[in-house]
């Protein structure tokens, strides 16, 4: 692997080039959660914090008015989806992600990798970048670190992400090696290409399921001026184990003044448990996916809301539940929205399976704060994995 | 025709019978329009007003909470629909309409009529009723004047409607001859079947493209015990100018004290028009469906917001507008939404072009309160049929 001597001043960390964006306030007792306060351009967020993926410049289905009243902090924007349509010099001209989507809060974007190797056709990879087709219509383009981090800077989000390549779990070793160290590289080229001085720069760990290619990935990315950084290539497929294993192997290598951003990841019992192992930003699909396949998240488990046991239940969602969907419809209703196709369906059920997301985080919080010690275990045990 | 006297003395309109559901408080000084309160069992109507159709127990991508706040007075539901599903018993036993989709409001519903003549397979119409198969699943239902007023009284709307034939605009004189009578006698049948006493009843007034049936339809119905009267039969593609006229000519047949509500029309300038010729109800579901299709009702005219030249316009929809659309968002993010098939397409466009007719409502009775006499000719001018 390169030598840090390579790396130029400037884009190496020091106590200067690190304006104190994040700041731990306080620690669990007993595992490595903590609570913590990101200052963006945007605002602050508390973690540990849920990113909603608002894929399409949208969180589908969801009011950004609804979004702020149910407590979220910061969205998630897909730059691939953003770049490939309306354009991201669109949007810049338009006045930036944040007007154009009516969220004045904070907002990463990832950097467009995940969906270039997910979504692409006819990739093409080499040291400068990735050549792909458009899954919209077939047309050809090239993203690279310079590029990304152009196009996300023309987004003008507060959290960009560095180009990374997103290894297939079952890569074997000398794949993984090499293409850790050319994500090592593009991470370095992205800082050199940074402009934008209200904008945070998180770097992305790959490495695979290897512990040692983890390690040294996170010995090279750490003295780069990262405002923090992102374990990537977990939820692909490896298994719960394995997730498990090596996201909280990857997050006790990473510093602790900055934040740790688990990528992709997940249900539930996931995130509460890759909070205590030290992970402070989370986004998943799966509150908004499930909802508008009818899957709902409750305090006593997952809910398939098609089912036929629900067609007369007056009950709400979730009796433990607050939030506005709980507060004024029955299973009954939601299980005939569902099934007459009716868009209220997705939406009132995005609204819940989001509100439970935020409140599971607000709960996060709450236990590191009042030092409630059983929250872990009883949070990542059973209770997620079951279906009623 | 039948005769008056056939009719028994319970079912005739008295005084006493006639409990004030309906009172004008001002009339038109140019027009025929008029200012009324239509008072309910869940609340009072000031119209002339508009009811967004929820079909299936929810008015399409709208949340009950954003309705109240545009200013929504009452909702129409579809019989028909949440007949076949989720079942009217089933909404009964969950308490009722109201309760069910979370409208705490007005709601009137319609007797089904013109769903089984517009979407029921195999129809078989006699004296008894109509034998249809439902466009779900085929199965066979029959409805009678007696069981769609037990449907509307299990589903608890505040106003039913009598069952009629929806008759072609383009029938025969003698079929639609036959066709009046029988509504007039299914009518009546209904008027017989109804038990609750805290729904109003609303007679429809058919006839055709006829002037005299409509005059003959009106004579026998008046007077029944109706607490109001809709002109039906109308906007099923008998063009503008019959429309207006038969429509006109109709309601200055029927009674002064009673609300006058014209069945599924329309276009802002097919309402404004109606209004000034003393109607006070309306329903379409015009605004909902032009939104989902990206058709946007604006104070300078329709616009379809899919064509490319809003692909980089910062403006909001309609600078005349204070919707939650308009104030927060640009024709580029909605063309954005729309082309990218986002659900939030659907929840921005209906709330802003249903905001658009409850303001278009608004200024009606504002026009009567306030004598502004030249509205009538202005807003049924050319300004609707204009498109951007």
């Amino acid at each position: 692997m390169r030598q840090k001597k390579d790396l130029p001043h400037a884009f190496r960390r020091t106590a200067k080039s690190m304006a104190a964006s994040f700041r731990v306030s306080k620690k669990d007792l007993t595992t490595r959660a903590r609570l913590g306060r990101l200052v963006t351009a945007h605002g602050v967020v508390e973690t540990p914090a849920f990113m909603p993926v608002g894929t399409q410049g949208t969180v589908k289905a969801m009011l950004p008015r609804d979004l702020k009243e149910m407590g979220c902090q910061i969205l998630l924007g897909n730059t691939y989806h953003l770049y490939l349509r309306p354009g991201a010099e669109l949007i810049r001209d338009l006045g930036g992600l944040h007007r154009f989507m009516s969220w004045d809060g904070p907002i990463l974007t990832d950097s467009g990798g995940y969906q270039v190797f997910s979504l692409g056709a006819m990739r093409k990879l080499s040291e400068q970048g990735v050549r792909f087709q458009s899954h919209l219509d077939g047309s050809s383009h090239l993203v690279t670190p310079e590029n990304v981090v152009q196009i996300q800077e023309a987004l003008g989000s507060d959290i960009a992400m560095v180009l990374d390549e997103c290894i297939p779990h079952d890569a074997n070793r000398d794949y993984v090696r090499d293409s850790t160290e050319r994500t090592i590289r593009w991470a370095e080229r992205c800082l050199r290409t940074r402009r934008r001085t209200d904008q945070l720069m998180f770097g992305i760990i790959q490495g695979g399921m290897y512990r040692d290619l983890r390690e040294k990935c996170v010995q090279e990315m750490n003295p780069m001026a990262f405002d923090g950084f992102a374990v990537g290539g977990l939820g692909v497929g490896e298994g719960e184990e394995l997730l498990q294993s090596i996201a909280a192997f990857t997050v006790g290598l990473l510093p602790e003044d900055r934040p740790r951003y688990l990528m992709g990841v997940g249900r539930p019992e996931d995130i509460v448990s890759a909070v205590s192992a030290g992970f402070d930003l989370f986004d998943c699909v799966l509150p908004t996916r499930n909802a508008r396949n009818g899957t709902l998240f409750t305090s006593a488990g997952k809910i398939t809301i098609k089912r036929a046991e629900f067609a007369d239940d007056p009950r709400p969602l979730d009796e433990a539940c607050d939030c506005y969907c709980c507060r004024n419809f029955s299973r009954a209703y939601l299980r005939h929205l569902y099934m007459a196709g009716e868009i209220l369906s997705s939406q009132l059920n995005s609204l819940h399976n989001l509100y439970f997301y935020h409140r599971l985080m607000e709960r996060c919080r709450e236990a590191i704060r009042q030092e409630h010690t059983d929250f872990w275990s009883r949070e990542t045990g059973a209770t997620f994995s079951q279906s009623v």
